[in-house]
């Protein structure tokens, strides 16, 4: 029972200098999010967590993934903005509670660890967290021999924020009459990419810029990273504005919004009342898809959604435009 | 441009009935691991952060997965174990700093999401949970088609705790003469298993049950769940016991022990010192593998391990004793 040549680890396919070589590159983009309550000790990066501005600071937590739109970036060999896209998916979730992010743990697993690759990565972390004024604390990069095709990665992400104990938005004070106000996406975020790819791949390459895209391309469209909501959304939460719910409108369209929706009542959307960017009607025709199954599957250009009351709807809009957001008016609460 | 068939998402291979019925069991299980600072306001996960016991509270965060052992747990079907390890690298990891692990989140991403094994995997994360006194309070379990072989899968964990800031143990302390005690590691823990199938594949099957390891079957000894060490070294560390340093036996095999002593520093292990269990003389010699090579890559039977003072080497020996472990005095801090 010998082998001619003995067995090593390098052998197997596991290269732990790589993988010491990218963990260190990612430290040092980490170093960029850091925000003032961070410390760090011979090498052990802590957080303060004295919560000294908050009365009773509750902590809440969500992990999430790109999903399927990480193949684009395959495809296309661009791993900058993916970084982006996870962060956004993990601080938007947060801050529909009325949470601030606080830390990130980045997970990036790959069959065979290319650094430059990784590196680009890290960065779109870096540059997620620092729009959502949230510091990575750590991250694990995985090298797994045969679980992933070649050039091919996962990733996902954690976060945690902080929230009042008597500011925790549950969408349970939404009221009939309430205005429902809808925040602009920049494109797909990070869903509907399985659905997106089998509408449009049959009939056109990544690279091409169809008229309909105003000579942006494909590739560009479908990798706009994610926008994170966090900056204006907690800006205008501080200033008192009386916001009944909010919802991160991902995976399932609209459905994050009516999960937040009290039983006894239900949304109304007027799907007329913004305009639907040129990449999700370029997918419906390309993929010959029903309009229910996009509003099903994409966020057809709204990304993030508050609740409030009517007579305040067009002082929270105003203020959200001043913090950089496009928000339409998109449906009333009604009784069932 | 048109297809013949409309385009849907659950044709694209996404079923969000299934996915919603994953995270409904997952919620489930994730109850059972709820500890007394959880609250639940509408289905909002809460931890209460007001750390009224400590002084100076800082919070500590890592990631991990669980790496190519799941190739065993895939090829035997039995996937109730794998959640166990997830929890257990991330606890490990942040108890060897003297932080108390409090949240955790797990990622669980497949091409097609089969609930059965989700729900598995879920109650081997909340056994795990539980061993560590850590409270699951959300989670992500991602269907991505053509990300994953058939019947395979990837999972994160992140895990947080919480440290007093002049509790945190970095190694710093450490001095020549200090005692190394080596807590036994429960099997390979998390860690070697692609060269340990390299080893051992080619001349097994997984139902084997080599005399080597008294009636257990390989695929019972590969699937063994990683200890996890918080409750021993807690309690240890509240008795006001002096450790100078803690190590989270890992992939680089001592690798991570020599990571904590100070650099004019070198600890001598003796390797006769301890019983090596026998999976890993069965893996040397399936797979012909050098000795050095062996001890680079699997913990070889020590999971964990503290520098102490040498004058309190016995008496803290017989804490961990006293609160499960089997702990050996491996080696000794010597000056370079």
């Amino acid at each position: 029972m010998e082998n001619s040549t003995p067995l090593s680890y390098k052998g197997a396919g596991v290269d732990i200098e790589a993988g010491d070589e990218a963990s260190s590159r990612a430290f040092m983009a980490a170093r960029s999010t850091y925000r003032p309550e961070i410390i760090e000790k011979s090498g052990v990066v802590l957080f303060d967590a004295r919560f000294q501005n908050y009365r009773h600071p509750m902590l809440i937590g969500g992990s999430d993934g790109v999903g399927t739109k990480l193949k684009i970036a395959f495809m296309t060999g661009r791993h900058n903005t993916v970084g982006i896209d996870l962060v956004a998916m993990c601080v938007n979730d947060l801050i529909r509670r009325g949470a601030e992010p606080l830390v990130f743990l980045p997970y990036f697993a790959t069959g065979k660890l290319n650094t430059e690759v990784a590196e680009q990565v890290s960065e779109g972390v870096a540059e997620g967290c620092r729009r959502a004024n949230c510091s990575i604390v750590g991250g694990e990069t995985a090298e797994m021999p045969g679980f992933y095709a070649p050039g091919e990665y996962d990733m996902a992400g954690s976060c945690f924020g902080v929230v009042e104990n008597d500011g925790i938005i549950t969408g349970e004070s939404i009221q009939p009459g309430d205005i429902i106000l809808g925040l602009a996406s920049s494109g797909l975020h990070s869903n509907g990419y399985s659905l997106a790819r089998r509408a449009i791949l049959p009939h056109y390459a990544l690279e091409d810029t169809p008229s309909e895209l105003n000579g942006q391309s494909l590739a560009s469209a479908l990798l706009e990273p994610t926008r994170i909501y966090v900056k204006s959304v907690l800006a205008v939460l501080k200033t008192g504005a009386v916001i009944n719910g909010l919802a991160h409108i991902t995976g399932s369209g609209f459905r994050k919004l009516y999960k937040i929706i009290p039983k006894e009542l239900s949304a109304r959307i007027d799907s007329e009342s913004w305009t639907i960017p040129p990449i999700f009607k370029l997918i419906q025709a390309a993929g010959n898809v029903e309009q229910a199954e996009m509003f099903n599957t994409f966020n057809m250009g709204i990304g993030f959604a508050a609740v409030v009351p009517a007579s305040d709807a067009t002082a929270i809009s105003a203020l959200f435009a001043q913090h950089g957001e496009i928000a339409y008016q998109i449906g009333v609460i009604e009784k069932r």
